[in-house]
């Protein structure tokens, strides 16, 4: 793992940008003491500066005193995309152009991200652990299906908030069996490109003894920022 | 409003007794100045005393800073039963045993229930707002179907936290549309008393721009703690 920036921001936080191997990342600390870690993982097609991501990173980092942690998946962010990938790309919008069914077309592009970012994940989260200013425990907070698989194959993950804002592949949806670790699960109630009663389901379907769902009113986008704070309280309750 | 009985607890939140011409109450407040007030409004068969309830009321108190006031409802706690209220406890048992509908009984049993309640707390308002300690703005939390009646008729609730563990009659069910204060609503996932999809329904149906759904695992008597906390801050959002 380098670093290959580093930055004191204005709230006291230290952003430094890494590389490890071809994984291009970003750890938020506040602190030298060994702190809790939060694996920030954003939504499929979007790039670990995304402006959102990094408020509540920040935020998780600034109030909280969480490590954070920022990954570009592979065909994502800073990273190039096959001809694969953006033939995947243009499928879908077309397909949601023509108003076609999608599922399809999420599954082909989905299952090969989860089960290349799972393993990346991992190596990140062996590399932060070996420094002194993480201390663990882990917790993972973002995308569903990543975190599903993560949460299946990596037994560090202490706890996690699911957002339920893209397409879970069904190996994941069975899977979901499997999680035990305590969850938050985030639900936006008219999140358009997410059947409601698909991501009800699913919550249903976590092995998890303590999970938590919270829906709130609004589209995708419009999650709103008192569920960060009530995030990191989630993981303040766990990785302690 | 006569104060019966006044005691300063453990906590260093004052306790007082009090009635209101037939309506028994008890009100808890931690200082002087004048507080946001919130009316706890327990579910249907429960006293003013229900442990839970007088747990949640000192908490938001003593670590919030809020008034909080409960009553006991016509039928319910210190207040004499009718021949009628205990013919429809008694249909109601036998029901249940038999594993026959209630949806009738309960309806029967109800809908005066919330008629009668939500006047009587309006004029509980009135005289808590006399109080020099208490300065609003007030907000309701508790038993769904009184609440969805007092938001409707009283315009100085601000908020409202609802718990959907109890039968809402088909009249409040119909007015929840016209419910549009901020909204905290709570459900347990596996309440065996209150079928799921139902209250899953009744959320979606509120007119309120603002509102969020929080469901944990488990039956009736199941909310984790942690929701009292989430519930207290909800009103600090709105109450200010």
């Amino acid at each position: 793992m380098h670093f290959t920036s580093e930055q004191r921001l204005d709230d006291g936080v230290l952003e430094r940008e890494f590389t490890l191997g071809e994984i291009p990342g970003i750890l938020w600390t506040s602190g030298s003491a060994p702190a809790p870690l939060i694996l920030s993982g954003h939504n499929g097609g979007l790039h670990k500066r995304e402006p959102r991501l990094v408020a509540r990173a920040r935020h998780a980092a600034a109030q909280y005193g969480y490590a954070v942690a920022a990954i570009d998946h592979p065909g994502h962010g800073d990273r190039p995309r096959s001809a694969v990938d953006e033939r995947a790309r243009a499928d879908l919008r077309r397909a949601m152009a023509a108003g076609e069914p999608v599922d399809e077309i999420f599954e082909s592009f989905v299952v090969p991200l989860v089960e290349k970012a799972a393993p990346e994940w991992r190596a990140t989260l062996d590399a932060l652990l070996t420094l002194p200013e993480i201390g663990g425990p882990v917790g993972y907070a973002g995308m569903t299906a990543v975190g599903i698989r993560l949460a299946v194959l990596e037994p560090r993950i202490a706890a996690a908030g699911f957002f339920a804002g893209g397409y879970v592949p069904r190996a994941q949806r069975e899977e979901a069996r499997q999680v035990t670790v305590p969850l938050l699960f985030l639900l936006q109630w008219d999140d358009a490109g997410n059947p409601r009663q698909r991501a009800l389901d699913l919550f249903d379907a976590f092995g998890s003894k303590e999970k938590t769902l919270h829906a709130n009113l609004g589209g995708h986008a419009g999650t709103p920022w008192f569920e960060a704070d009530d995030g990191n309280r989630f993981f303040a309750r766990h990785l302690k």
